[in-house]
């Protein structure tokens, strides 16, 4: 299944994408939340989507798409996961994986503008596989760790390099900002994908390709970073594990390349779809 | 007013303290959530309080306290905020405010348990004066910050020393395991404060006390820390800042002193009441 969420920001209806179509299931009730995640939702909505075959609306070809979910307890996101990208930066291959948070008030929908912060001069991208986590997760062995997800979305993990990395203290300063977590087109259910540890991701500026990589190249797999973040604090249904980024992100590049108003990010991956952002100034905004 | 929260755990009540007694408010209806600081709850709240003076019901006297809000947005903290305890870390004073983020999950009543995280060896503990914010805060210039406060808290800053700071990445991964964020007895509204930067906070493990600091010397003040944080992230109705605590921590002994099972942590601030925690191992909870 592919779940979708569309409408105003904030008041976002339900959906669901079936061969390409978004189709409204706003009669099954609720929102995408903690509490549906936790109370067998996925299956439940399975169910109402059979049972209303040939009979679900379309939902209108100009609905803005929100985030495929609510605002989750937490968004925590694993550091230089990959080794290329470790490379790029810098930073050495890390020993274990590197956690840090994004404020929930960065999430936004997969089409919504990026706005750069005020004064910032450092904007950089991430494409990056996204897990959702379907059950409470406290403690999860790595061989039963993919049983606690949901499903995965694509993430876009946007990043201010001076915030994160120059000003002190720990990188949730430079990943939190207002439009820094465009997320989706869709939550793609687990069972349809074939193997997490082979799906390519990729992303582009303005037309030109920055990061081609594949969760193949992981340093700590999809399960792993499961079980090791559930040693440290518990998952709660609708929260997010961002995986990390392959190389090619702005501050890779000498000179580093930043994101300016009027540029525009295309990204994607195998089975999660594709999403675009425009980047507009604070002052635009 | 004094907000409080009874009842099981994640099936509280609402209630206020009025003179040391602890009244049900349960027919205002709702929690005290990000809607009921965004919709003017303080106000309609203390006018609900005043009509029924003399009607309101005492909780029972055995009630277990929650933390005196539901589970908010976010839980931000600012590290080595006063220069004593930078200086018994061995930190360097910082030249802007340290960031790091709590997963919420971590916040517990006053009254509750410390779990000692499964395998942990330093945990830790920090008195803490904690901001609630009143209303939706970015960009907020430091002169207009007050304003957007709803009131202060008692918090407990419960840290995992090996986790926050020899396993890797940044700080969170030492500072959200379950029951590391013990807040309350209750709410203090912001009017009942005469002097925010005049606020005398202590704990004590096992009847010695290890902390006795000031906010007078705090690096980064209340209002700072607000505008501050609310530079790089929106912080929402509801959301805690938790200010940074004064020297006085295990980890700044030599040899460091850490948290076991059986031990018992008594703390304390001016105007926000009292708190105790047990402590306990993983295994014991």
């Amino acid at each position: 299944m592919k779940l979708i969420r569309f409408g105003e920001t904030g008041r976002e209806h339900i959906g669901v994408q079936i061969d390409g179509v978004n189709y409204d299931v706003s009669a099954f009730g609720g929102d995408y939340n903690e509490q549906f995640f936790a109370e067998n939702g996925l299956a439940r909505l399975d169910e109402f989507v059979k049972a209303n075959a040939g009979r679900l609306i379309e939902i209108p070809a100009d609905s803005r798409l929100g985030a495929p979910f609510a605002r989750p307890s937490k968004i925590v996101c694993i550091g230089l996961n990959y080794k290329d990208h470790a490379a790029e930066t810098g930073a050495a291959i890390p020993a274990e994986p590197i956690i840090f948070m994004k404020s929930t008030t960065s999430l936004v929908g997969p089409y919504d503008q990026i706005v750069i912060p005020r004064g910032s001069e450092k904007t950089d991208w991430e494409v990056e596989f996204g897990i959702v986590i379907g059950k409470k997760a406290s403690y999860v062995d790595e061989d039963d760790a993919l049983n606690y997800i949901a499903g995965y979305v694509l993430h876009n993990d946007v990043s201010e390099r001076a915030y994160q990395l120059e000003r002190g203290g720990t990188w949730d300063k430079g990943k939190g900002c207002d439009t820094f977590a465009p997320m989706g087109p869709y939550l793609t259910t687990a069972d349809e994908i074939p193997d997490i540890n082979n799906v390519r991701l990729w992303l582009k500026v303005n037309g030109e390709t920055y990061q081609d990589g594949n969760t193949s190249n992981l340093i700590f797999s999809v399960a792993h970073v499961v079980s090791y973040v559930s040693q440290f604090m518990t998952l709660l249904p609708g929260d997010v594990i961002s995986t990390g980024t392959p190389a090619g992100v702005g501050l890779g590049f000498n000179p580093p390349i930043y994101l300016k108003a009027g540029d525009v990010i295309e990204l994607g991956a195998d089975y999660l779809g594709e999403s675009r952002q425009e980047v507009v100034a604070y002052s635009q905004k």
